[in-house]
């Protein structure tokens, strides 16, 4: 039974992912072939909220797989401040779901100003940061009605992987990422017994969501959605970190 | 009254701080010479707890006084995926009290052997980490007894924004830091007032400690240390981020 947009939304994730795959693959190739022959010395990424998790993900691709450092970029540095740092050898990665949100927008604008590389991940083609990027990866997540972020979510997430398996010329990771709305069709087929997993945690008052590595973005979303949908007050924790961390449970 | 390690070391700082500013301001001045003749293209910082905080706030400094894009590192990708980023056009920057962790000093070495210029901040100058760098900054804390960093948590921050000011080349920041021995100093004989004005909090539960710029490490260290003194859960947010999150108070 669906009962609300954001039950759908979720629902919706394979088609979406489906498309992504098809629509933007030989796009991010011609995106990957441009940033091999700008050879950027660094990535500078820029976000907030779900899409902020999106990026810290790809933290992790960019230097696992691509020996490219990749830091999530200060804004205030650019907006508060007024004294952005340089750029100019750097590709600056802007996700956002609306494409909307002035401070990333200000981020790319500079960048750009600079010379870098500029690239948008965004679900609404036309939207200002779309077009303030010289590049661009549409989600194809169709509109995103529940405020809760799902389905651009792991938008973001395949698209930032599709742009790192382009990058590295690797054909093995581009047949898995074929699989992966496969995948997701499975995890949905389960969504009656996840739900009755979850019941047991329908009193708890705080917790902690602790990963390390490609999940450190799984436990910042997951910590993020439990304060946005339940209420419960979630903490992301390095799982690394969370070992010197006294706590009284 | 001075009541234990903790408290004797907060009000240490005033004295800690004037040693670290006479102590190394030379020594700062000529790995300041070194960096700008290196000319690195980004900086790569590397701590956990505390002095992850304190390169937190370095990320502002470096973006916004000497136009150097900053980024925390992802050590997972040196120790867990054994595929470092590359490194060798990148000032990598680590920040450790006792310079024993393994995770940073890994981070360090493969700099190094990439041929990064390397520098470590820690108030062990035998440490592992202080062999593995090859430039080195003392905080000149003394030994530190309580587990929660209190001197040289402001060490390295003085340490850090001694490094931004002398590469700046700007006079006007050293004369600010010299003072700044005497603004703790102020803060400490505040002490009294300062827990009469706390108690009204004795029985929170939970708390966000939110701010933006040079103070979201302030909001970060903040949070950490309620939690591991008065296991209070705080959790840090970006004022900008906090604007988007519904909270049940």
């Amino acid at each position: 039974m669906v009962s609300s947009y954001l039950q759908s939304e979720i629902l919706e994730q394979p088609e979406s992912l489906r498309r992504l795959l098809d629509a933007e693959q030989a796009n991010i190739e011609r995106i990957a072939r441009i940033i091999r022959s700008r050879n950027p010395k660094y990535v500078t990424l820029v976000a907030r909220g779900s899409s902020d998790n999106a990026a810290r993900y790809s933290q992790y691709l960019f230097g696992t797989i691509n020996s490219l450092t990749a830091g999530l970029a200060t804004p205030s540095s650019f907006t508060l401040y007024q004294h952005p740092p340089r750029l100019d050898d750097s590709l600056v990665i802007a996700v956002s779901q609306s494409g909307q949100s002035p401070d990333i927008i200000a981020v790319v604008e500079e960048g750009r100003r600079q010379g870098a590389l500029t690239l948008a991940i965004t679900n609404v083609p036309g939207s200002p940061l779309a077009e303030a990027a010289e590049h661009n990866i549409a989600m194809h997540a169709g509109q995103e009605r529940s405020i809760a972020a799902t389905k651009t979510y792991t938008g973001s997430l395949l698209a930032l992987a599709m742009l790192s398996c382009a990058l590295s010329g690797d054909s093995t990771c581009a047949e898995a990422l074929a699989r992966v709305p496969n995948w997701v069709q499975e995890v949905a087929e389960h969504a009656d017994d996840t739900i009755r997993r979850a019941e047991r945690y329908a009193y708890i008052e705080y917790c902690v969501v602790a990963s390390r590595g490609y999940n450190y973005a799984t436990a910042y979303e997951t910590a993020l959605k439990l304060k946005e949908l339940t209420y419960i007050i979630a903490e992301p924790y390095s799982s690394a970190d969370f070992q010197h961390v006294p706590w009284r449970w």
